[in-house]
């Protein structure tokens, strides 16, 4: 890639899900390009925490801004935080999974907000911000995901569902936007060591699988592989395929396997 | 499968998406079997006309109600129309595809209208009837899809990626309702001949490609494979792989492919 890490994708940064694990990782990373941030979550503790520690690091200029990405409101919101900011590169890392729910177990309001977090906020802030990058011929989007876009299983089919969304659409927008210098990347994550990892592990007093990979390794490889989307799947080379099978009998034999394992982890539900 | 049809998806079947093509195809073969539909589509004239001939051809009960799914108040309008009527058998046959539009050359709006008729309104009816059917112990789901789900490219970045959510979601709700005696199935199509079909066709002057299915036909193959799912492509034996690659090179290497086919058909915007 000719050019800086901030050439392409700075003056500014915007994350979506910059409180902790990897979004948190890659708010460092960006940081330490010398891009300046705009970090969004939820609870505004952690991100003020994060923010000042950056500042005083790195010497970016670092803007917090506490809004609930399943809240109708939260694109007007994402609009005004960013204001007329110049924004290179957004990274989506929100997608939180209220795990190992039945889809019948859950009000159904439960899902739509996963929806609305997971795909319409997306869709809005990809819109927005890919928008204003084309008309500028650079730029980057990061919509980080999971090994649950290859397929569904029992406890995770609305989750499964958004993020086999988001591994589509990012390959709709990387074709749409790499001719304009726009380079668009779906990381599809592993088990990753992430506090939300080790809550979910610590309810069950079960410590943390060898071979999981850690929250900056992973952000480490998002940022390498920008220009490399729009898709690449953590712990596997270029030509390596993943495991989703494609026939009927192939997926509902998968589909099987997923809910075993989840049951074993997750317990009946 | 013991016992009739009507048995297991009676006494009434709900269509979201019933106007024309392989909706109306389902909604014949549907009431062929006894049970009693209501037929949900925007435009009122086809469907009180399809709910007079099903009448008089299969003497049941047929219902219909003018919505739009895309609509913020479309799910409080479907569950008026069911009102407390037994649903045993729900299909959601909507998706229209903005056809070849690029993201960004479309207002916001348009997408996000898009997922709120092929995503939102998907899981809000799968939560409502597949809760009364979990409880009831039978009925079926049937979502029907399009290969776009297994891949995103040019032209349909929000299109595959809500068919891809649509995929996973039933994997999902297969997973969870077919041990409660509740049958879920998502139809992957092809290359179908329906009116939609023929006017995007026509638009451009092109004749129907031989080897397009008719609608009869897939909707035919939807309800033989009710019980099969979660999911069966059309055109695919049960063992038979599709054509999505998942390595990150196969990946990208079928975006373009699809990018250039797309533009092929749809030229150039």
């Amino acid at each position: 890639m000719p050019g800086s890490f901030a050439e392409h994708y700075g003056p500014w940064a915007l994350i979506a899900g910059a409180s902790e694990g990897t979004g948190r990782e890659l708010a460092r990373l960006i940081a330490a390009e010398g891009v300046n941030l705009i970090l969004i979550a939820r609870r505004e503790g952690p991100l003020a925490e994060l923010a000042q520690a950056l500042r005083a690091e790195y010497g970016v200029e670092c803007l917090t801004a506490s809004i609930d990405l399943a809240a109708p409101d939260s694109f007007a919101k994402i609009k005004a935080a960013a204001a007329d900011r110049e924004i290179g590169l957004f990274v989506s890392n929100a997608g939180a999974d209220p795990n190992g729910s039945h889809f019948l177990g859950k009000p159904l309001e439960t899902w739509l907000e996963l929806v609305r977090r997971n795909v319409m906020s997306a869709v809005e802030c990809c819109h927005h911000f890919g928008g204003k990058m084309k008309e500028r011929g650079r730029g980057g989007i990061l919509l980080m995901n999971s090994g649950a876009a290859y397929g569904g299983g029992a406890f995770l089919a609305t989750y499964s569902a958004s993020k086999a969304f988001e591994l589509c659409f990012a390959e709709g927008l990387w074709a749409e936007l790499k001719p304009h210098g726009v380079d668009v990347l779906t990381l599809v994550m592993g088990a990753t060591d992430t506090p939300e990892l080790r809550r979910l592990l610590g309810e069950k007093g079960l410590p943390v699988p060898p071979g999981t990979a850690s929250a900056a390794e992973v952000a480490k490889m998002a940022l390498a592989q920008l220009e490399n989307g729009p898709v690449q799947n953590w712990g596997q080379a270029e030509d390596e395929a993943g495991f989703a099978p494609l026939s009927a009998a192939g997926r509902r034999a998968r589909v099987v396997g997923m809910g075993e394992a989840s049951r074993a982890f997750f317990g009946e539900s």
